[in-house]
C-alpha cells in the first residue's frame, strides 16, 4: 500500500512516500520557508535522484504540496501514474479536542483542531491548510491523523489531571495531553525491537521543540508537554515550564494577552535567554566565545532536562534506558555530556569516546558496565506515522 | 530584647513574643476568622495562663492585633508595661518587588509589596494592614520584614531564570523567587544543629500551602514555588504546577481573567480535584469512604511530591536527609508512607512503626540502615523570623 506521510511545521513541509507494510521509503521531500519568495526544496527519489532548489515562490502550503507531488507524479520517475494510487495519507497532526489517538480526518476531527487553535496555533493552522488541500487533490484517499497526543493516552490520571476546578477538566478537556508521540513511540518500538522490552526508559526528544517521556514497559507514563507544546524544557523560542501567574502579572502591567503569548511562544526559550539565536548551534558558538547569556541559556536547557529525568526516575522506580533523539539529542555531544555527567549517582555512566563518535544509527554511548544504558536513536517520526496510518482500522 | 513576631494569613493572625537571643517564648496568640463576627482567639502566656474565646467580632486586622496586645499589656501578667518595650517587630512577610531578603519596612519596601499585590494577593494585603497598624501603635520600634523569599537568594541562575524574553526578567524582575523561607531555613538550621551540616537535603513543607526545597550545605539551591505561591505541588485551594496556556485558553473560551485566577487560587488544588474540601483530613476521610475524586486528589498530591523529590535528587547529585514539616508533613502518616514507599530505589527506607509514632519533636522515621535519613521536624517559622529580626543589622 502506498502511503504518503505529511509533516507540516509553521514554515515547513516534509513528505515521505512509503510502501507499507514493507516500510520502504520510495521518495522524500522537504519545503522550507513556506510563505516566502525564497523557499527551498529538497527531494530525493529512487536511485540517486536528488533535487535542491532555492529562491522558489511558495506563498502557501498549497504550492509547497504541489512541488512534491509534481516529482512523485513525474512519468520519468515511475513512482505514481495517478494520485489515486495513494490509498492513505497520514498526517503527523498535533491536537484535536476530544480526539487524542489515531483518527480518520472527518469534519468532526477537523473541527476539534479548530477548537484547540489557541493551544497549538503554530501546528493546527498549517495542518488544516494541508489537509484541506489533500481533500481536494485526493478525494478517494483515506486521510488519517496520527495525533501527537496518541502515545500519551496511557499516562495515569495522577500525572495527567491538573489541580484546577474539576469542571474545567470536564467541560474544556484541560489536562496534560503530551506531544511528540510519533517520536517517543518510535523510541519505545526501537528499544523493544532491540531488547525485547523497553523496561523503564526515558526518551529525550530534543530538537527545535523538545519534550521528555517516561516509558514503562512500552507505554508512556509521563511527559513534559502539557495541554500545550510550550512547557517542559525550554525550546528554541518556547518558554518551557514557567509560573502561570506570569501571564496575569504581565497583563496587569499593561501588556496585551497577545503580547504575552507572543513572548512566551516566539521570543522565549533559547532565543529569549541568550538574545543570540533560537538555534542551539549558534547559542553554543556564542557561549564558546564568552557570551554569558548564551552560556546561561545552555545551562537552563540542560538543568531542565536533568530536573525531568530526576522526576521520571522517581516515578518509574528506577531506570534501564536513557535515550536521546531529535536534532540536539542526536548531534549535541556536549549537551548529552553535560546532562549525563550530572546523573552519575543515578547510574548513568557516559562513555566519553562513544559519546563523541556516534554518527547515525542506533548507538549505545554509556560505559559497558553502566547500570543505565544510554542511547542515541535517530528520530524517525514519519515511519511512526506511516505504521499507524497503515494499521488504522485495517 | 523583646521581639514580637507577626504572621498574617488571609483570615488569621498569629503572634509570638520572644526574649532574644535566649529564644524564650513569653507569650503566643492566634486569631482565626478575621473579618467575621465569629472570630476565635487563642492565647497562652507565662505559667499555665490560657485563653480560648469564640464568637468575637473582629472586622479587621486592627481589632485582631488589639486582642493580643491587650493580653501582653495586662498589668496582672507582668509581660510588658508599655508597648515601647517592644524594640523590634518581625513580620513573616512574603513578597516585595526588589526586596527579597531581610529588610526594615521602609516606605520603599511597602511600595514593593503593593507593586507585587497581584502575585501574592492573599498575603500582601493582610501584612500591609498589620504593618500600618503597628506603625501607629509602636512608632519607635523597628519593623522588620523577614521576607519568605530571603532563603532562596542562593538558588543558582539556571534554576531561577525562566525561558522568557530577557527584558521581562530585567524590567519586571520575573524569576523563581520561592517562599516558605522561614520554614525551610529552620529545617536547614535544625539539621545543621543535629548533624553539623545539612549535607544534601530536601525539605517538604506540606500544610495548607506547600513547597519543597532542595538544600545543599545549608543553602537553598532549588524550590517548587515560582514568582507566585500558586505553583509546585497542589495545595489546599491552589493549582500547583499547570500549563500556563490554560490561562489564555480559558480567556478565549470567554472566562474573565479574574474568574480564571479565582479558579486557580481558590477553587483548585485539593478542593478543585476532590470537590470535597480544601482540608487534607476531610479529603482523606472521603477517600476512605470510597470517593474516587478524593482518592485522586491524594494521589495527585503525593505524585507531585515524588516528582519534585526526584528532580531535586537529580540536581543535588544524591540525598542525605529528607524532611517533612508543616501540618500535613508532621501529621500525615499515610502521605509520608505513600511518598516514601515510591522512593525505595533512591535509598529512602521508611520505618513504618517509627512513621506511625512520631508525636512532636524532631524524629527520625527511616530505618536504622536507610541510606537517606527521613525526618519529621515540626515547623517553627516564628522562631526563624525572630532570629532574623534579632540579628538584622545588629
Amino acid at each position: 500500500m502506498k502511503i504518503l506521510v505529511c509533516n507540516a511545521g509553521s514554515t515547513s513541509l516534509k513528505f515521505k512516500l512509503f510502501d507499507m507494510p514493507e516500510e520502504l521509503v520510495l521518495a522524500e521531500g522537504k519545503v522550507e520557508r513556506v510563505g516566502t519568495d525564497s523557499a527551498i526544496f529538497h527531494y530525493s527519489g529512487p536511485g540517486d535522484y536528488r533535487i535542491f532548489q532555492e529562491g522558489l515562490s511558495v506563498p502557501t502550503y498549497t504550492e509547497g504540496i504541489q512541488l512534491f507531488l509534481d516529482q512523485i507524479l513525474d512519468p520519468d520517475r515511475g513512482l505514481l501514474s495517478d494520485l489515486a494510487e495513494l490509498e492513505r495519507i497520514g498526517f503527523k497532526t498535533v491536537l484535536s479536542r476530544d480526539h487524542y489517538g489515531i483518527h480518520e480526518l472527518t469534519p468532526e476531527v477537523l473541527q476539534g483542531m479548530e477548537d484547540y487553535m489557541v493551544v497549538a496555533p503554530a501546528h493546527n493552522k498549517p495542518y488544516l491548510e494541508a489537509i484541506r488541500q489533500f481533500q481536494k487533490l485526493t478525494p478517494d484517499a483515506m486521510l488519517v491523523g496520527a495525533f501527537e497526543t496518541a502515545f500519551h493516552q496511557t499516562i495515569p490520571p495522577e500525572r495527567r489531571i491538573y489541580g484546577i476546578p474539576w469542571e474545567w477538566y470536564e467541560k474544556y478537556g484541560i489536562q496534560r495531553l503530551g506531544y511528540h508521540g510519533a517520536s517517543h513511540s518510535y523510541v519505545a518500538e526501537t528499544l523493544t525491537e532491540l531488547y525485547g522490552s523497553t523496561g523503564k526508559a526515558i526518551s529525550c526528544h530534543l530538537g527545535g521543540s523538545g519534550s521528555l517521556c517516561a516509558i514503562n514497559d512500552g507505554k508512556s507514563v509521563d511527559t513534559s508537554f502539557g495541554i500545550s507544546l510550550q512547557v517542559g524544557v525550554i525550546q528554541s523560542n518556547r518558554c518551557g515550564d514557567i509560573d502561570p501567574f506570569i501571564v496575569p502579572f504581565l497583563q496587569k502591567e499593561g501588556l496585551s494577552l497577545d503580547e504575552v503569548l507572543d513572548g512566551l511562544t516566539k521570543k522565549g526559550g533559547l532565543l529569549g535567554i541568550s538574545g543570540v539565536s533560537n538555534d542551539m548551534r549558534d547559542v553554543q558558538e556564542a557561549a564558546d566565545a564568552g557570551n554569558e547569556r548564551a552560556k546561561l541559556a545552555i545551562d537552563i536547557f540542560c538543568n531542565g532536562i536533568v530536573r525531568h529525568i530526576g522526576a521520571y526516575f522517581a516515578e518509574l522506580g528506577g531506570l534501564d534506558h536513557l535515550v536521546f533523539t531529535g536534532g540536539i539529542g542526536e548531534h549535541g555531544i556536549r549537551i548529552r555530556e553535560a546532562v549525563c555527567n550530572q546523573l552519575r549517582h543515578m547510574g548513568v555512566w557516559l562513555d566519553p569516546v562513544r559519546n563523541e563518535n556516534c554518527d547515525g544509527g542506533n548507538v549505545v554511548i554509556s560505559q559497558e558496565d553502566s547500570p543505565v544504558m544510554v542511547h542515541v536513536i535517530p528520530a524517525n517520526e514519519e515511519l511512526g506515522v506511516a505504521r499507524k496510518t497503515y494499521s488504522y482500522s485495517l
